[in-house]
């Protein structure tokens, strides 16, 4: 019998109790442990969970369920970093197995967990984190801990891939795409952290992280959101034979840096990550013999969510059981490479006055700051006319200065969206 | 330091010798314990085998492989029953954790295996012998240990979904599209065993029993091939919106019986399985809590599959390190479900006379077998017609008898390929 304290019984909490009670029996025939949900710390006693729970099994005193003797497996599942991060600490001092689903904290101060747990000799879990149900983590801790990984690209974000989904298959616009989201429960009423980047830069830190072995922490992840990309940009890149996608992206270069970032990506049509749509994630990795390797599922939502803390669970109590657990391993800290010094091949389109001698003008900018250009069409006719350019290989910095330049010639009316294009 | 025995050096062997040594300072930093592969067993000592090799390293002894004391974990790579099913069963008498990705072995007699491996209390790793270099059975075994698990769907063959999507993209017939997959190495002389969903066969086998805990071997899968598909059926399904892709099947029906199968599907171009192109391999698990997810890559050929043995290896060196082993856990024969009493959408095409009456004497033989029509069209005219149905869902049995009568109509020329439709 394995006795399981959940911290939160929110999202993730409530549908996890359920599972548990409902998967104990398969699972105890699997393994030969018994789970059993033992109490379940809640910030608000009365509050409906939706979902019926025995007698007693609520308490407000999270603090004494991480110290409670009779618990031996802790699941977080409160999110955010205080008092997630005490409490975890405290359970690992005394010696349990956590299992969390805490991307804030892990792409903060994940490091510091991990060597905790590793001092205690217990493990910490934390697959729930990236991609919600997609057994990503385990796959790269476990089976691909001797395979050479040179890439992962990830859409992490649920939101904003079906944003881009509406955008793109719909021709809407973005502030329509984004409404949609939000009546549908996908995207919050403030969707900064999703539109923004922020949360697929969490997790990616993370991917990075345990992909590299080296510490890679938020605010080391570049980040561009899609607020600016418009369904002009979508119809341009879907004409060249490209879908726009938002990617986190980690790269360990040969020299051994890691580049990690978040942008909107033309990815080819035919590439395995343009045909995952709605509000479904995927993790595309690459590696030296492996190839390149896809995982595709349902990145949030409280079901699938609870499913990978589950997983987790079961692995803390057979480790329990046999008086072992997994090491994470140790990490150094990464040597990341500054977003100007990435290379990438660039879309950009630029709103002009359609007159003689633009078009050499704008190549000219480009020409001096040693951007070459792989393809240039025009759309529209005088007066006013977009320019849309495919740069070969270039980096971040001259395309920066590129733009900057072009912003600046008097027949350049505006400088529409920059996406980067990721090779097939 | 874990010494390596390994038992074969041919497509897989050699370059899993060459991943080791390249990845044995990396994984030792991980890890803490260093590769070695101490010994190579192969049939013939003087063949060139493309990679150079130490002085000393190849016998021709697999049996004092086994039972040298001084090797730590034995690498199966050889295939066939037997020797390999001896020798990897001398190995686990003897202590040592064995990893095989031997997918006929473990269709056949797997759960054999895995008893005489939890007797001998050592692991027994087999991610290699599914799919290649996707990490499916660790997702299976691990991450849904506590999943209830609905169905299994995969393109476990690279060759056949290599000649679908010839035929599918380039309009090619089937024996054009073999003979280029014979010219590039996808296919062998004798294709049989991959065109007719043999090898498919096998490893839904072994899905089916890892998946839902109970022995399927190869023989309880009922499996159809793709030779009889023509360029006109794949045509047909996609002006319907759907894909021809070869699927091996598993499912654990409400009842408990299990449903396993290999044959050509029908799959909605929007499903993630669809995408999946030439001889990339792709396996769709639907669960109840998790939903869906896809995993996806290189189902084959020497270095992938090489990443999935190193992953399992370095598995068997950390718990053995620990003094522990991964339990594979006990399995009852499977109740599993004929293909006679298995439901699904249907399409079937006919060739008939193109004269009145015709499409009322077919649409009689499918109402006297009860199988209702969902959709049927007409294409061509006079004096020769081809009608194509979409049933609603309806038993096999009953299908496989309106065929049977719709061949013995005068009208009827010709009853062309039967594809399953797979719901989205």
């Amino acid at each position: 019998m394995i006795r399981i304290g959940v911290l939160g019984c929110g999202n993730v909490g409530a549908p996890l109790v359920q599972l548990i009670e409902a998967q104990a029996p398969a699972i105890e025939a699997r393994t030969g442990l018994r789970l059993e949900v033992a109490t379940v710390a809640v910030r608000n006693l009365s509050k409906d969970r939706g979902i019926p729970l025995p007698e007693g099994l609520l308490t407000r005193d999270a603090h004494a369920v991480v110290s409670d003797p009779s618990i031996d497996v802790v699941v977080e599942v409160i999110g955010g970093i205080e008092p997630a991060r005490e409490l975890i600490t405290t359970a690992l001092a005394n010696g349990k197995p956590v299992v969390t689903g805490n991307k804030e904290l892990l792409a903060n101060v994940g490091t510091e967990l991990f060597a905790a747990a590793d001092a205690a000799g217990v493990d910490l879990l934390f697959e729930a984190s990236v991609a919600g149900g997609i057994p990503l983590m385990r796959a790269l801790r476990e089976s691909l801990r001797g395979e050479p990984i040179t890439r992962v690209m990830g859409i992490v974000n649920g939101t904003t891939n079906f944003i881009l989904t509406k955008m793109s298959e719909e021709g809407a616009e973005y502030m329509a795409a984004l409404t949609e989201a939000q009546a549908l429960g996908y995207a919050e009423r403030d969707p900064t952290a999703d539109v923004e980047g922020f949360d697929a830069g969490a997790k990616t830190a993370i991917i990075a992280t345990i992909a590299f072995g080296a510490k890679v922490v938020a605010g080391d992840v570049y980040h561009e959101g899609i607020s600016r990309i418009t369904a002009a940009d979508i119809a341009v890149a879907r004409r060249l034979g490209y879908v726009v996608k938002l990617l986190g992206i980690a790269e360990q270069l040969p020299t051994g840096e890691v580049a990690v970032r978040v942008h909107p990506a033309m990815v080819p049509v035919t590439h395995p990550l343009a045909s995952v749509r709605e509000s479904y994630n995927a993790v595309f990795v690459e590696g030296r013999a492996v190839g390149s390797l896809m995982f595709y599922g349902r990145g949030a939502g409280g079901s699938p969510t609870a499913s990978a803390v589950l997983g987790d669970v079961i692995d803390a109590a057979v480790n329990l059981s046999k008086g072992t657990h997994g090491a994470i391993g140790t990490f150094g800290k990464a040597v990341t490479l500054p977003i100007d010094e990435t290379s990438a091949e660039y879309l950009l389109s630029l709103d002009v006055a359609d007159k003689p001698g633009v078009l050499h003008a704008v190549t000219g900018v480009f020409a001096r700051h040693g951007v070459s250009i792989r393809a240039a069409e025009q759309e529209g006719n005088a007066p006013d006319a977009r320019l849309v350019f495919i740069t070969h290989e270039a980096k971040e910095s001259a395309v920066q200065a590129t733009m900057r330049e072009l912003r600046e010639l008097d027949v350049v009316r505006n400088v529409g969206g920059l996406l980067r294009v990721i090779g097939a």
